[in-house]
């Protein structure tokens, strides 16, 4: 397939922009009708590095890409608008793992209202996938960095951590015949941004909010060193998915540890005045669990955990 | 170095933001203070397909990258907002290079006017730079695309023509002890964008636009192709840059070749009523020159150049 009739082909499988959109895919640039605020960031998965083609299809890869860069706008309470794709595909990586990854891609931006609204495609040594994501805010106030967590606050997490970790144990060989074990793969390569539980939480003011892309330990001291506080955490507190716990046994290892430490859970950590924690519950289209508070002071402290996690104390 | 300490060397290697940017680097994504119109585009550039790293330093890759990136932009007749950045580092291309790479780029923002206010750092296989940039426009009627052009318009080419493929050349070998060979090669390796040719032009009432980043005949079948007419452009009128004769002549090709095929020269073909010709050239701040008008009909001509170009006409 020629680099135009793959380009063409990709466009093919692309939702109808949205109404916003004004000129997408096919000229110089996209032009999206504003709202007051954006907010923009990009997401680079390398295979080797984030993925790797032997443990993920092309259709995981194009949806992990597109799921991680839209979780960095949930965790500004944005409303996502557009994805702006960039594919390097190394020799051999064809026309086929290339719709494949590309229609799984529009798939997921369609079910989350986003549109794919331009890309490049080029020729590279291996595969590289780079999305830049746009949202959309009303109020710079409710667009929530890392930096406003007070002391006095809460600390809480959306959903349940570990599944992450877990799966990526199962893809390595880990637990094969548990139960759990094909669910918490799937969770590892079809991640979901937290889209609607990040524009509540930021309506219910939520002082600092990160996704927990790098693990709840680092994710966390993003926080406290951002806002200049301390945070201390129990990970006895932790909400743990289904099956994390069967699965570490098998491998090994200590569920809390695959909670407090692995990545790409892509669950929202977020500070919350107390007050307003009961109005953020019930807004937040997920459950959230309280994991312990701010205080004044510097760092991380992890209670509850295994003994070795203390490290992560002075990362 | 590290990767926090290559990211936080990058930091202080930008320049401040500008006054719209509420957020920037060191949070999830960056908030930035919209104007009505969002204009976007992504763009990627691989070592050893797009530039080669024994022909081009760490600083020209990024000046090139960006410069590339913000061309589609001036294609666009917007202006040019942030600039988000995805490195892509190979082994050995470490803690110098990289910030020799973002230091050029930091600095072409900041004579454009550009804030760089997001990216990521990854490891790969080979080089590649991805840059997505923003900017941003009043009025959807002042940003042009390429389906605008009608029959009875111009069409024009902003500054020169050939300069890079010329310097392309002269970087594999050719003309060498030339007079002419080290500009061309500076011109291939540190191209700028016209952007603010780009929104006078837009302003003057262009009715298509494209930057000249395939070769003008590529780029000129694009317009046709999107406008649904024909242009018809004359090669004899192409404005020449100093030196691709000789550079041409030394190589054994066709200045007019060069001109009309080779990429990268990021000047803007535009098409535009004959009665606002005078008012472009008043307000281009570069030389306009007229290579022919838009026909009833589809397709491209090119006349007045080598016989093999009328290939072209049918690609």
């Amino acid at each position: 397939m020629s680099e135009l009739a793959l380009i063409s082909a990709i466009r093919q499988a692309l939702a109808e922009p949205g109404e916003h959109v004004v000129r997408w895919v096919g000229d110089d640039a996209a032009v999206v009708r504003s709202r007051p605020f954006a907010v923009t960031s990009i997401d680079t998965v390398v295979d080797g590095v984030h993925f790797t083609l032997d443990s993920h299809s092309p259709a995981d890869i194009g949806h992990k890409a597109l799921a991680a860069a839209l979780s960095d706008l949930a965790a500004m309470g944005a409303q996502a608008g557009e994805a702006y794709v960039s594919l390097a595909l190394p020799e051999g990586f064809d026309g086929g793992p290339t719709l494949e990854l590309t229609v799984a891609m529009a798939e997921l931006a369609e079910r989350l209202g986003v549109t794919i609204a331009g890309g490049d495609v080029v020729r590279a040594d291996s595969l590289i996938v780079t999305v830049a994501v746009t949202g959309w805010g009303e109020l710079d106030s409710e667009l929530i960095g890392r930096d406003g967590a007070k002391p006095g606050d809460f600390v809480g997490v959306t959903g349940e951590l570990g599944a992450s970790a877990a799966g990526l144990l199962v893809l390595g060989g880990a637990g094969q015949g548990l139960s759990a074990a094909t669910a918490l793969a799937e969770r590892h390569r079809r991640p979901t941004p937290r889209l609607e539980a990040g524009r509540a939480l930021a309506t219910a003011g939520a002082t600092a909010m990160i996704d927990l892309s790098d693990g709840l330990a680092g994710d966390a001291r993003h926080i406290a060193t951002s806002s200049g506080v301390r945070l201390e955490i129990d990970l006895a507190c932790v909400p743990m998915a289904t099956g994390v716990e069967e699965i570490a046994r098998a491998a090994g290892r200590e569920a809390s540890e695959l909670a407090a430490t692995g990545g790409e859970d892509y669950e929202l950590l977020f500070t919350l005045a107390p007050e307003r924690w009961k109005e953020a519950t019930e807004a937040a289209g997920v459950a959230l669990t309280r994991l312990g508070r701010v205080v004044a002071g510097e760092g991380l402290e992890l209670s509850g955990g295994p003994g070795e996690l203390r490290g992560y104390e002075h990362l």
